[in-house]
């Protein structure tokens, strides 16, 4: 049986944390895979139906919040004899989700994978060579683990003004 | 406005998607924020609520199905005066996710923090230089932009049997 001291997180508010508002982006599983489809060189509305099963109204949903949130730009095309539609591009604040994406795939292709193993590799353009995600620090260090991260008060951080109790 | 042929992408099934069955088990908001706390430390139901203000059931729902795929494990504690129960800690494949919450929290300090800067910064514990993730090659090569990723089918690409079409 283990007792802990109160963690010191508990000091800390939360209520500007950037992983929360980013969620508040792209915390929805369609979202990711939108721009899982994006990043495949997907962007167009029937061909992200027909790859992943998505419903029309979830995608319709999904495009229009990732281009208000600014993460997909639309861009006009038109095929002969068919009316202007739209394309979906990346932003540069779309292309930045990449990391997330490929943290998410590791994490997949390890846990997830069929027996066979990944169902997608992503290799270097230049050296043919498999892609991850590394820790390191901005000295240039390889992290082997989490545990060689120390959380720090950033310049935003704000002390949590009450702890409410079981008394409240 | 562009043209664009059919993307190769179209002609791979998406039915054993590694991102698709991480955000299976991930894909809900509070499943990353719980992790998040887990990650700083919190371990206790009641504390959990009070770091987040998540809801009693939802706290419940989440830690269950975390503790059900194997991203946390239960461990019994005892107050003096007190009844049992349990702190919530870290598998080896809780532990994974962190590049995940990393790289979620990168993206969100870049566009979604106060104008003050990020409320957190996590910092390489022998060095102090701050911590982020980094796109790398097995080779050694830091890669610049997701440009220089090309993807390639894995071991377990599967092509898709139909391209259910409007006429279907």
């Amino acid at each position: 049986m283990a007792t802990a001291a109160t963690p010191s997180a508990l000091e800390w508010s939360v209520e500007n944390c950037t992983i929360s508002r980013t969620l508040g982006v792209l915390g929805e599983k369609w979202t990711f895979i939108v721009l899982r489809d994006v990043f495949l060189g997907i962007r167009r509305f029937d061909d992200f139906i027909e790859h992943t099963g998505i419903g029309r109204q979830v995608l319709a949903n999904r495009l229009a919040a990732l281009v208000d949130a600014g993460l997909l730009r639309r861009e006009a095309y038109q095929e002969p004899g068919e009316r202007a539609r739209h394309e979906y591009r990346l932003t540069g604040k779309g292309i930045d989700v990449y990391p997330i994406l490929v943290a998410l795939r590791e994490w997949g292709d390890r846990y997830a994978a069929d027996a066979a193993g990944p169902p997608l590799l992503t290799v270097h353009r230049d050296c043919g060579a498999s892609v991850s995600v590394r820790l390191a620090c901005a000295a240039g260090h390889d992290l082997a683990s989490p545990r060689e991260v120390v959380p720090r008060p950033g310049p935003s951080a704000r002390r949590r003004t009450r702890r409410p109790t079981a008394a409240d």
